[in-house]
């Protein structure tokens, strides 16, 4: 193999694949970054064998070929090369040369043939969405997921379609968040649920900056997306996702519009006299007035008012400030509407496009 | 007590003390600040016994008076409060409420008589210094100080007046760094040895980003800087400073002018691939030519050659690239000279403004 790339295009290639390398990995091979030169591309590939991602990147192949370079060092060693083109040569040994102007690089390889390939897996399922819109709706759920490792299924997001429904979930058991739109287009051979790993919405969600179309592809047990010149494929987790619906009031007795900038500051600063990950922060609603407030026995209390537009009559409900900060920094609307029945039954956050949250209130 | 102070004045203030508090302490006061407002001035103080550091604030003061309070709180209260003014006032109960806009936080402290106060003490010697040169000096040697506890004169900077001379140094026992400078209009009364602790010389780099002129007190067993509204001041580390003179060859043979910068990025790139700490990096001097080269057997090798001008025999010398890539980094000339014997004996840098730099080759 030997073939010439721009330094900088090429650490941009090495920066969307390199997440995925597990450092703990017992297979060497799996350290390792594939660098595969064809028709004038160099792609780069990594997998933990669950996770799979590839992208390629134009180059100058002189000549044809493959092999495997330990993946951080050769992150390391690229991202000292700041400027100009950068060669690399396999030799029979497997060691590949890397030079960029006057600096030369020789780093020990393993063999190409023994780096897993994932086998093209035929789909049952394929769609294909806008990038940058797929990317929004999984920042706004996808911190919900939960980090129990115990709790299987729920270490995924659901991406369920139904008639026409495009609905993605995260939920950890104590919040729900939720995405719901509509898809032009889709016929009802497409209806079905998928569960995916958070590892890979994670890498997916970096791929989704840029412009463009994602193509889904699903099947019984993987699902592949394919963004511009890059490639990430994942297991599915198996299981039943849980019935989320049931967990959604299905009337509400009042509601209120709260700004979120605003709201979001009041919340930080009111939360700052909490020391205990368990407290809750109260909020009491009166006419026109949604007041924060909160104490603690070591610190102190602190309260703050924000202007809202309320008829209702009083209520004060006790929530999790932590719940409540994440939706609000991972959402991009002016306004949400916070709707309730009264202080001990599910509460629900919405926000545009379709987005859904519910809290339980804590009990003071 | 009661006062009204910008936000952005409260903030800055706060950070230039907040680092001294030891939040392990297991007096209950030391965790706090001390607050004192008088003649329009809100003064902040706070200490761990070792370190004081106080700094005043213009503030419109209503009722003078004392308090304190939990600094890492008030530090994170003041934190979320971005513009307008806080109004603090402190009650009979040793509550004070801090309100700025519509938020309001009331938060508990300790009397102000339980803080430790420094007795003021009457210097030996007193010196003023230009505050930014005096920081650059500081810069250029500080990182060189032993971070090994049992080496307790070495945890410290030695400050040196010796005929007019200024010589500041740190050393760890592997590696020396020097800044002597002349300073004008001391007479032998001045000379004398300290040597203050590196957690003093952290804080007061700090203060000395500000313009202007630095005053520093020494006695026995003290030192105090005054810069600006702000004063830090510490015990002195006891102990003899070793005889750092005969680490520094008398004489070289032979020496290479570097450029900083280039020499830097080559380090940088060529020590990737060295992956353990007590790696060398071998220098082999030619003609006109400086080649630097590196290998580990777990990855591979590097080298990249750094234009100089040198006409002495060709040489090669190993040096640890840690011990070159912080002098490197601190300083901020173009150039610097390296002066060495041979590949055995003590290696010299010097750079501008009185910088030295001494290290000793590694065996290969």
């Amino acid at each position: 193999m030997k073939l010439t790339v721009p330094a900088v295009s090429l650490m941009d290639g090495l920066r969307k694949v390199l997440n995925v390398v597990n450092p703990r990995s017992t297979i060497p091979v799996l350290s390792n970054v594939l660098l595969s030169a064809k028709d004038n591309l160099l792609t780069l590939s990594t997998t933990d064998l669950e996770v799979s991602i590839s992208t390629s990147i134009e180059a100058n192949v002189e000549t044809e070929g493959e092999t495997t370079l330990p993946a951080r060092k050769f992150g390391q060693i690229v991202g000292t090369l700041t400027k100009g083109d950068v060669t690399l040569e396999t030799d029979k040994s497997l060691t590949t040369t890397i030079s960029c102007g006057r600096a030369v690089f020789r780093v020990m390889g393993i063999e190409a043939s023994e780096f897993p390939r994932e086998t093209g897996f035929q789909e049952d399922r394929r769609l294909e969405l806008a990038a940058v819109d797929f990317g929004k709706t999984l920042k706004k759920i996808a911190y919900a997921v939960s980090m129990d490792r115990t709790r299987y299924v729920l270490n995924g997001i659901l991406l369920s379609i139904n008639e026409g429904n495009f609905t993605s979930v995260a939920t950890d058991g104590r919040r729900l968040a939720v995405v719901e739109k509509v898809i032009d287009g889709i016929d009802q051979s497409m209806d079905g649920d998928v569960i995916l790993p958070i590892k890979v919405v994670t890498e997916l969600q970096k791929l989704l900056e840029e412009e463009g179309r994602v193509e889904i592809r699903l099947s019984e047990s993987r699902a592949s997306f394919t963004v511009s010149n890059s490639e990430i494929s994942s297991k599915l987790v198996e299981g039943k996702y849980p019935n989320y619906r049931q967990v959604i009031p299905g009337s509400f007795k009042n509601s209120v519009i709260i700004p979120r900038e605003a709201f979001s500051e009041v919340l930080n600063r009111v939360s700052v006299v909490v020391t205990d990950s368990g407290a809750s922060i109260k909020f009491d609603l009166s006419k026109d007035s949604l007041k924060l407030s909160a104490s603690s026995s070591d610190v102190g209390e602190a309260s703050e008012p924000v202007e809202v537009s309320y008829q209702g009559d009083p209520l004060t409900i006790a929530l999790n400030p932590g719940f409540l900060r994440e939706p609000l920094r991972n959402l991009e609307c002016d306004e949400l509407t916070m709707r309730f029945n009264d202080e001990f039954k599910p509460i629900a956050l919405l926000g545009d496009e379709g987005f859904l949250y519910v809290i339980m209130p804590m009990r003071n």
